[in-house]
């Protein structure tokens, strides 16, 4: 719980100034925390794999998604643009016989299972390493941070900490359940050694949100009351030197917030102070079962962005393997 | 070159009988090929990570991308909901500071770097497996074989055949070349034992067309001239066993076609009888540099792709790691 | 009422025979009930034009919109591609201060205000005029009936009957409410000699459901219960020779259906059958105010489509001049 | 041509002092031009139909149109959800033998046949009325002036001036041409008293520039050399109090524009002064034909944007009627 519940702009001032990376590696820097993503952290993902299975983390991009169309945040739409059909009545105008189907997607980058950009989120104007919001983000997109700068570099080693297992009734954390860095240390504990979460290590935290909403419909999963991060954890998120870290909820952080009138003010900390990636909206639960199977807990993890030029999110298909 | 340019309707059916995998894994295979990728080709593959050296295979996607519109396959949109000179202006209406930037895209999902999926060809209104055409892919999308199913799989072992350095003026082989089997066999033993090709494998070819047209620009690179795959292949793609094959160019197949009048003939084989896996418009010039430097031409690779729910073609960030 | 409201696919049949204009106007027809509206008609309504006063139809297409994305109807996303904050900021790129907003929009083309083209229903696979529906509407549009071929021909005499204001309490049908061919001869007679229907007309119907919905939300205005035409209404349609017919409902026919299991069995009659066009979702409020006012219920309607090719709905924003 | 061809912002800055129409409809319009469009001009347009015969000025609305993406300005997108294929198959899940087709558009409302709405240009970061620029048209669109403000006003008396016609060879003007306040003079006494122009009218300016791409193709049609209205006519647009102005090419303007380094003028002059609606792309040509037939310039004309809420351009289906 913050010390001050009525007054966010002075613990976020203070968290940011406790947190911030700018400057760490340069003042041109784009990649914030991934920086802490190295050669040596990719050789020592790789060699977590052990079976070869693998885990897809991604939900499935589709109208039936959890969007409800606030602030036209609506959910993939995926079109045709020629089906079997036509193929089949052999109208398509191709010759010896070949047929084909060909689609479309139309959706809001923070759809479904995302990474957050460094040019997401904004605090008093100012982006991450201190630019002006308004230099880095415009019509034409983040002209700066925009998501293909991090092309090819969110491949290392993963770690789950299964909170809601830990934690939880039934391996599900309730809406508003604050995870403290005391609530992250005791679940590191209880999954041992392979839980460990250091430097450069691409953290998966999971709530149990989706497993229910999967179970009893989507109702306010995107934007409402969920489990989450609470807002004490910047100095731990900072201290860890993590490269990313994702979870199974839409919005990362508890909710509702723990200030009396707040959004979402953990993100103004770690997105344009720290330029920690934030994943949203990640699949946990195949994996997370798996790790309670088997008690290991690392993997090897790759997250890769769609690189769309200048996105300030973008949707990813995360695969970990074991 | 196929014996008889004037009859690609009859060296289709040839072909198709002969590499046939129908009913191979059961009558309700969805997976074709991906099903040659096991867990045991994904310990191999994890083991080739030995710099933690990675690669991004994507090209961007934006509105300066190859497509002409031809079909209405468009260049993908990225337009933004919120930019950072809201945030900056302070009219956003959130508290403490906050402000964000929140993005969309609209886009075919072959637009840029892609898998085809398996509903995306098909031979005289069949699709694969057998089924009927219009029973897979609807204007709802494709109900059997939609790109989701694949999720999680196609992470494994991947080689690369740099034909274009091996057998090209300058890296680039000229449109209209057309690589045979001995070609590949020929780049193969030119690179050596790390780019042996078989059961399972991810195998990308790499032309040297993208090369070309970041040059020169696109021109025709999306439907025009380019080397390719040649319709001989398809015995030795049924062979090998690989589980998917992805080239620099946009229609994996030399263009013009090898017949006096076809269109993607090699597609009609491989994607409805084969279950083969095709990914086009793939970014292989920083890897195959890397290759070419190192003489190592396999590789830990990723390429999920995004799990747009019946998708008959997906775009793909894939990721290789040395 | 239905005869017998167990038999739906019985009673359109015998409906579809009665009211039939297939080869009415030749066996090419693709215009169906808008053929009844010659240059003596528009002479008709222009000379209805007395006073000057113009009155939008249209209800406002935004996001805000009453669908809930059920079989992926979602409400028109409008989205900007340049904006005034660059243009102030001058970072646009012109020369001599000039600045520009850009936009676009994504909808559905039955979103919101619209009329119905005769590509948009079928009764058992057949389309307007006797042709297979697979021959008419395809992943490539209507290729027959689409919307463009009304081009320009929609403007001629309008006629409001405010069957809401006549029967409803407070201006207001209640859901369920079946409007017969009763209800719409009684509203004729209260309103007088200015609202006598015949060949030719356009046939605005208001319920009031729209000024409910206005008033308590959206709720299942798309989709839900409403009041509307009755099923029984066929025959009237078919002889008194209207043009075309606009409601302010979602979806022109009483909702729940007259059957006892039935979607829209009205429309399978006068679309496929008659030829009739059909206009939902108006805005008839501020009018039928101003007939209520003065007494005139006829008046000057143009309600031109947007000439989407291949369209079987289009979004129209009429305006009815008195 | 101007004074001064080397200096278009003081042109830009004279011509806007003389022509300003700021305050004059007090500090809150948002109208401009559209205040000179009374009821009685509305009386007078309807009185000039005589035949009934009406006139579609709009494009289609498809893939095959003008734009080239500049500035992510694509074609309409016309997609289907559902199409007659799946009902004649029988499979889309409605009871009774009902089938239906469904669709989507997705485009830049500034794609094709249109109107520009007065937050569509600035001059340097002012809009019209003297608002800033970024006050009124944000990421969530034209707050203020937006399209649907016009709601039901764009109906009156329409003139149209052939200019092509009288000044052209074979009826088109050469790309380039800049038509003068004297070139439209002259155009109004070749064709007589119906072509007068004056207070409240809606006047229509065809260059033949379509008709041309009708025939040689699309070309440079968008964006690129085009005859068109010179930067000197703004005193004339000013004077004759005319309520809107539409041409049949891209830009209303003529291109090159009559300036050494300048891009669109006299937009930056009669938009935010003047408050003066411009429409763009219209298909002038079947009129064209039937005035020059009959030698009766002027006609009813309707003109409604599709009223998207917070545009600042609109889609148009206008219609005339003689």
């Amino acid at each position: 719980m913050p010390t001050d519940p009525s007054d966010p702009e002075g613990a976020i001032a203070a968290a940011a100034k406790r947190c911030s990376n700018w400057g760490r590696w340069g003042g041109d820097d784009v990649l914030g925390t991934l920086n802490f993503l190295d050669e040596a952290k990719r050789r020592e993902g790789a060699a977590l794999v052990r079976r070869g299975a693998s885990f897809s983390l991604a939900q499935r991009f589709d109208a039936n998604g959890p969007q409800k169309g606030e602030r036209r945040r609506t959910n993939p739409l995926h079109m045709m643009l020629a089906t079997g059909l036509e193929a089949e009545r052999g109208t398509q105008g191709f010759p010896h016989g070949i047929g084909g189907a060909d689609d479309t997607v139309s959706m809001p980058l923070q759809a479904s299972t995302q990474w957050d950009g460094l040019g997401h989120i904004f605090d008093h104007g100012i982006a991450y390493n201190g630019r002006r919001a308004g230099d880095v983000v415009t019509s034409e997109g983040d002209q700066v941070t925009g998501i293909e700068t991090t092309a090819g570099l969110i491949a290392g080693r993963g770690v789950l900490l299964d909170v809601g297992r830990v934690l939880g009734d039934d391996g599900e954390l309730p809406d508003g359940f604050a995870i403290t860095a005391d609530h992250l240390e005791a679940t590191i504990t209880a999954h041992g050694e392979t839980a460990r979460v250091g430097h450069g290590d691409l953290l998966l935290v999971r709530t149990g949100r989706l497993t229910r909403a999967r179970r009893e419909g989507w109702g306010d999963y995107a934007g409402g009351d969920s489990p989450g991060l609470s807002f004490t954890t910047a100095d731990w998120l900072h201290r860890t030197e993590i490269a990313g870290i994702a979870t199974d909820t839409w919005g990362f952080e508890v909710r509702p917030n723990e200030f009396d009138n707040a959004f979402q003010p953990l993100h103004q900390v770690v997105i344009p102070h720290m330029g920690l990636f934030l994943g949203e909206m990640w699949d946990l639960d195949a994996l997370a079962a798996d790790c309670a199977r088997d008690g290991v807990y690392e993997f090897w993890l790759t997250a890769e962005p769609l690189p769309v030029t200048g996105a300030v999110g973008a949707p990813v298909a995360p695969v970990a393997v074991k």
